[in-house]
């Protein structure tokens, strides 16, 4: 099976087990030949690929009533890779969603580590510093690195631990936020797993 | 008694219990001519202030090893008006500082409602949005807007009512955030009642 999730800056594909990328602004998808499904957020691209007949795109095989209008392609697809358990995005944003039941049962979106780094930046020079993962969030900072690192993780934290579920981090920043999420299980290729699950589900009905 | 709290744009007086404001960059302190205590966060209007002798800066009074080295004097005042609560001040950074029988415990900083409005405008213009501060913080979004008012106000909510303690709520969006901390005392003076004890404290110790 031949997979690729499409995003702003690259192609990140998957072929028997192996990952690897290409740059949305060099590659030429018309090279692949073969059969191969995709998500795209990339509405530049997304209009290449149409015409592109050996290129399927996922998102027209999932029953979007389930979710709502503008949830982002990746978010609903990542959500169809786990059964019951919390899902934590960390990139430019961190998107939270919870599954139960293999039902999505909502999400929320909380702002990635350079983002936030950025916002504080633009309060006050003052707080412009990197945020310590390494950080205790059991006791309330008396210094600025962790009274911003607390304001950052710690909020996150508490409402993402609250609902006392399995919690799998992915994206650019999830070892990262392993730090703090300590007993959470981290997996790249979520994405993937969601695609592969969707595509399976789908074979099934077209079999029947 | 006569009370003034410089920000960076405005001095914020209390006479009488009456409060009045002053545009920084157009008023004179040295009409005032009366014994006035302030505050100040503005380095060039601190640097102005120096020479006039009936301005006395209150930062001089307070014993800092109580606090931390790069904590706001707005902050550390804020923090002497409450024996025991959770002092939010809610401006362009919402501070969180808890205190209890007087003492400072620690505190932590978040951004304000424009800068993290900003922030997911920043990260995609999908997210520009004015957050929502009638939300359920009960239910998992499933909407726009309700994803990113929930990942800016239920995070924080969280951490705030975790400490069981009174909340007593500050600053020029109070009463906004009065939409979720629905048990929270609203003073717009706070800073000013931190003023008068460490002002009483100090003269109790004058006259002994």
């Amino acid at each position: 099976m031949f997979l690729c999730d499409i995003g702003n800056t690259s192609y990140h594909f998957l072929r028997d087990e192996k990952d690897f990328k290409e740059d949305v602004s060099s590659f030429d998808p018309a090279l692949i030949k073969e059969k191969i499904y995709y998500i795209c957020v990339n509405k530049k691209i997304k209009y290449i690929l149409k015409d592109l007949e050996n290129w399927i795109d996922l998102s027209k095989k999932i029953d979007m009533s389930k979710y709502y209008e503008t949830m982002g392609i990746d978010r609903i697809v990542a959500s169809r890779a786990v059964t019951d358990g919390v899902i934590v995005d960390a990139g430019s944003a961190i998107t939270v969603d919870v599954v139960k039941n293999g039902k999505f049962i909502g999400g929320f979106i909380y702002p990635g580590q350079r983002a936030m780094s950025k916002t504080y930046k633009d309060i006050s020079p003052a707080l412009d510093y990197e945020f310590n993962f390494d950080i205790d969030l059991n006791t309330l900072p008396k210094n600025s690195i962790d009274a911003i690192s607390y304001g950052f993780l710690k909020t996150l934290h508490n409402e993402v631990i609250s609902y006392n579920m399995p919690i799998v981090l992915t994206g650019g920043d999830a070892k990262e936020f392993q730090k703090i999420f300590i007993d959470a299980r981290v997996d790249e290729n979520l994405i993937f797993c969601g695609m592969k699950n969707i595509i399976t589900l789908f074979e099934k009905k077209l079999a029947l």
